[in-house]
């Protein structure tokens, strides 16, 4: 007994239905409130030291330059969830769960990241921070994969070199992250110093993909 | 005296005004804010017990699966509205109200989940979530019932057994939850793993699918 | 010296810059947040009475009961802008603001909501909580007398009867409260049941209705 | 070596990828939220002194106005982003960071907003307020500056007056915050005034304006 589509589903010529308007609406809401939330969960000082607000800074910094790593890591996957779905044209049941399953992961960021501003030097908030990534990373390959195998919910004519270097440039996020975490046995200092490096390296355009482009040039 | 349709109204040929995007794009955001802080609700702990971090799993964990189911529910009910505001075309006043109790719905959930992560062993807390997920299934297919009666406001070629599909998808989710509630008038930790099979049936394409889709392939 | 537009307006043939779309968005938006927020403000009791959850109903449910109302009201809101944007199909920098300000009323709705959850008894209260939706819904006439006056920002041929049919209806919202907050006067318990009694009045189609349209039929 | 597009930039034949509607999307989103909770963060005063409510408006309207103020601002850069997005009509990688930048920007807002709220008087609650307004301005010109340069992601027959006016106008925020903030070294209530003046002369149609489209006009 094989599997069909319900009869919604059947109605359309191709696999899956057209239009993603409410799928990139939605995420781009859940996105939006777990990144501002971010920011906000910094609260205003209650009790100010004699000194004034100044006394409290060597406190406040770090948490400022944490939940600045956290935006940016967030921002990291809103561009990456962008730019993916420029290409992925339909949806189907399957990818709108796969889609809530990362929304998900996005929704639970600023739990993790709360832990290693409160509890920083717990290796436990570092593993959980670093898997989260890790595995937000893996969800949104997942979608990639699940949309562009066999060209299942992106154009026909779509690049092969495209979904492969789409493929690597999302995966390259939870390898690094992976390598963070394995520092982080080492010294916890570290292994933070190398989530914002990370973050960073994601955002600027590296020498990888110069590498990668090159190789595409010279196939063409 | 029969009632007539205010003049913005009349100007439309068909029964109801055209484009749903502000409704579609209004709910996106209030389910959005409503998922996303049900994960956010999960306080990151003050005090940390001497053993660090770890030592808080055993109370952090049942919370974290909760939320999760919660998340599901609610990602249920998303999918639902977007897979059924695919076929409904048109909106009047009635169907904007009837929306706007849905989203009023959707927006208590984190209330009535926040009850059950505090106090799961009161039967009240149970109830109540129970009985949310029951309103809140009962409200969709009112929406799905005011918009196809009569092709009021879908397509007017819309398949009847699609109608009808719909109908038994979207009152499964009702029927199941109430079997929840009364299993927890023998056991609340029985009832508690109803809510999450329930919540993972929904996801699953289940055997009752394909029983529809082979007795609809049976009379084309 | 008489104004002129900015250069970004001027390459308009008609007043006013084409598309509502993100002035639209963004009020979703904030309405979405504003209305959710709402019923998030109840918070799960902590501790609980020997007796359960049940023995916090008496002081449970008439909060619930002013959330739902207060819902209810910034549902009105939310489709008295919708309605009347339906019509709007031009902004200029004086609509975006009023918007804006239209914007202001609704965001601080759930702060005087709270005021009236937590002190219901004290007069200011009400005052507060009356007194903000007169001036919301005053906003929002103000927007349609500035689009619809010479036809600034609506449809040319948009009819006279119809821009006067929206006037009455949203003016009739504040005209309504200020009863209600008159008769607070007397007894705060009565001044709320007329809140409520002036939410459910809004959303049924009301008899004043019928007049209007068969006033309207008659001239056709 | 010099640096070239990824592929999926290359099938654009002009520079950048058509279409900001997520873009959009996502930045109304964080700004709706922002301006939402800011006046979220006030508080419904717990206890309330033996003459009501009443006794605390001397406490509570300064923070209302601070409150009006800083949405206000938000209303500004809202209107000033919108404004500027529709004359920018494609985005790449940089274009996208340098929005995320000024989302952070945004997000940022209400805590800043609240340390002038609870601490107004200290000298470094004046400089952080005034200083985010002023890297606001900045980055909202930079967004300006790229995609504006040499028509990058305009159209191509934009009006080079138009070009500088938004320069003018987006750069004439921060250069007046400034000012308002070397206020703050003689007197800090009148430099609280100057913010307030600010934002008002901010949404006025100024006479600055007017001379702008003077010469424009001479032109012609």
């Amino acid at each position: 007994m094989h599997r069909r589509a319900a009869p919604a589903e059947r109605t359309n010529g191709v696999q899956g239905a057209e239009g993603n308007e409410r799928l990139n609406a939605f995420s781009d809401g859940v996105i939006a409130i777990a990144i501002t939330l971010l920011v906000l969960e910094i609260k205003v000082p209650e009790h100010i030291p004699p000194g004034g607000l100044a006394g409290l800074l060597p406190d406040l910094l770090p948490k400022l330059a944490g939940h600045v790593i956290s935006f940016i890591v967030l921002g990291i996957y809103w561009v990456g969830h962008h730019n993916m779905f420029m290409h992925i044209k339909r949806h189907d049941r399957t990818l709108l769960w796969l889609n809530i399953l990362f929304l998900l992961c996005i929704a639970s960021m600023p739990f993790v990241a709360g832990l290693i501003t409160h509890h920083g030097d717990d290796p436990l908030a570092i593993a959980s921070y670093g898997g989260l990534l890790v595995i937000t990373g893996l969800v949104l390959d997942a979608i990639w994969w699940y949309a562009s195998h066999r060209r299942r919910l992106v154009g026909p004519s779509i690049d092969p070199e495209l979904v492969a270097f789409i493929h690597r440039k999302v995966l390259s996020g939870p390898l690094l992250y992976l390598i963070a975490i394995g520092i982080a046995f080492f010294s916890i200092t570290l292994a933070k110093l190398a989530f914002a490096i990370v973050a960073i390296l994601q955002i600027m355009p590296s020498p990888l993909d110069h590498y990668h482009h090159k190789q595409l040039d010279g196939r063409e």
